[in-house]
């Protein structure tokens, strides 16, 4: 795999969780795709079955990676979507309650927003950062589970909570939850921002049990940047309308009088990109081929062990968790730096990682592909900026 | 420009109104953009620069062919999600009526239906197809103008309008309708779905003279599918709030805290595909190369004339419109065939054209690409088949 991305072969790189390598077999698939619709289309009858061929197998993969029927599987061009065109729908009163991790993504968060401010609705914080600072992995489930009971109250509509959190690094407990929220006499729908565990950890578990379970496939699943998905409840396939709707969203899409489709394609809107499905459908049999998610999921951990116990004995450094992380994301602090210093310092000498604003710190990720030898060249670079 | 589109080499293609073929040179320009990218990147410091570059590239030539600022274009993923989002976010009160014209597209008008639906707004019609096929061009701005001055009422809030009618073929007076709208007392917004007239004929009036003019990059600019773009006004920007709303929204991307961008990218989301820029750029410098929007308009004119004449001449068929197409798009009806079984006996001879539901009627299309030999080859299908 790492011999096939060239983005790998001039760099130490260390930021799969802002985007992942694209592998050249899969810009070749990309390439091959558009050279095939030009030459059946590009809007022709010869050309539909090899456009639903494409779409079928990428939606396909993404629902066996959930372990879900396609039927509830939406594409859509980024996380943010997925997040948050299912959430517009949803059947809002004035006063409901969203309850939101203080772990989310901005945009997620500013949606939410917007989304009360237009609806009426309250926002609720569910504090987990200082858990996760605080706890093991095994104890943190617990924690969070005993810090959702806090702050459920009668009027809790949904919880959002990303399954891997993108700057801590921590798995939260999301199938745990699921069942929580369902005991609630209202039973909020649970929104799962999975832009870092797709591809990274298993998932099936959390993606069957979240009503909204949204990802991408640029960052651990190594495809092409524009194209993601969500795996949908069929409580939500049933309550939600769609918001931005196209042709895709229409049962018969040459007819405004259609009802809307039935399945997850109610989400999608209009044209996008084919050749993407090709793309991604191509990275992620390169993933496979690389093992279970199980199995790589062992690999990314002995990196970020690596990692995080070297760091471990660097003067002034701190890592965010008080133990080896469950994935791939490695966040710590380097006192009396600057983060944006930090980054811009190794890279110039070709290493990559990044900043993160809230909290104030630098996250390193380790994927199938980091080797040793890498991750020893960061803990070098970083003991002589120590 | 024919030469260097595969599409056109094994077809006698009419779909423009579709999707444009891809010219070769703006494959290459997606893969070299996706080469670099890996090169530089996916995930550093080192590639944003060449990202901010690819996209203000395609952002500042959409603009120029708009006659606005770049600060007014925000990019889409198609020409859905730019009717669509901006229409979301205005400030609507239970009441407001929308006032469609009855060409619209049924992905626009279930739009506006869902939005009525949440929003308590009314929907009225504009009639036109009518007046499309009972008179010539330069009568019909009157005609409309004149039924628009009857469908206007103190309610009215938006006016959705196509500039190039995708079913009839007609252009609408776009800037007509806006002055007019100006005089309301309540100034009500005007969306015009651009999907035909971009790269077709000069839109630098119309866009900047609507509040939201929505187009895409895939048919009549043969860039990529996947990439669109809407030039919005000044008020527009003002008043109305993004609906879908990732990191690209706001001012400052790390922060939840943050504003939107108070320019067009608050209508923009999350990560798309920048690559896709590229080949639209490429797609644009090509066909700017083949002369100005008006001189490729009279090479656009000339094919459809020749079509629409032609068409005249053979026993059963009617065209929409009564006189030459102001445009590229040719719509007409083969008496006794149903529309379906024309475009799969002509497609079997490699001659592409599509059906339309509403009404049921065939339409080709002529660009500049098309040739005179590629109009008498479809001429004598269609008298075969007649």
């Amino acid at each position: 795999m790492r011999t096939l991305c060239p983005a790998l072969a001039n760099k130490t790189y260390f930021n799969y969780g802002g985007q992942g390598p694209l592998p050249t077999p899969s810009l070749q698939a990309i390439t091959a795709s558009w050279q095939r619709i030009q030459e059946l289309g590009p809007f022709t009858g010869a050309v539909w079955p090899f456009v639903e061929q494409e779409t079928a197998r990428v939606r396909q993969a993404l629902a066996a990676l959930c372990d879900v029927g396609p039927h509830r599987i939406a594409l859509t061009e980024n996380v943010t979507s997925g997040c948050v065109l299912p959430l517009w729908g949803l059947p809002w009163s004035p006063g409901d309650e969203l309850l939101l991790s203080d772990c989310e993504h901005p945009g997620v968060v500013a949606a939410c927003q917007e989304l009360a401010r237009r609806e009426g609705l309250e926002i609720r914080w569910l504090p987990v950062l200082e858990l996760c600072t605080t706890h093991g992995q095994n104890a943190l489930d617990a924690a969070v589970l005993a810090g959702l009971e806090q702050a459920l109250t009668p009027q809790t509509k949904l919880v959002a909570l990303s399954h891997l959190l993108w700057n801590s690094g921590s798995v939260m407990p999301i199938t745990a939850v699921a069942a929580r929220l369902k005991q609630q006499p209202n039973q909020p729908w649970l929104l799962v921002d999975a832009a870092q565990s797709m591809g990274a950890i298993p998932v099936e578990e959390a993606a069957a049990a979240a009503d909204i379970y949204a990802f991408t496939g640029h960052k651990w699943c190594c495809g092409p940047e524009g194209l993601g998905g969500v795996a949908l409840s069929e409580r939500l396939l049933e309550q939600a309308q769609p918001t931005l709707i196209g042709w895709r969203s229409l049962r018969h899409e040459a007819s405004a009088g259609s009802s809307f489709h039935s399945d997850a394609r109610r989400f999608e809107v209009a044209t996008s990109c084919v050749p993407l499905c090709s793309g991604l459908a191509t990275s992620l049999e390169l993933l496979a081929a690389q093992g279970t998610a199980a199995q790589r999921l062992e690999r990314i951990q002995a990196g970020s062990r690596r990692l995080w116990q070297g760091l471990q004995t660097l003067e002034g450094v701190n890592t965010l968790l008080p133990e080896p992380p469950p994935a791939g994301l490695v966040s710590f602090t380097l006192a009396g730096r600057s983060s944006a210093a930090v980054v811009e310092r190794l890279g110039e000498q070709g290493l990559w990682i990044r900043r993160l604003d809230d909290p104030d710190c630098l996250r390193a990720c380790t994927h199938v592909t980091t080797t040793e030898a890498e991750i020893d060249m960061l803990l070098d670079a970083l003991r002589a900026l120590a």
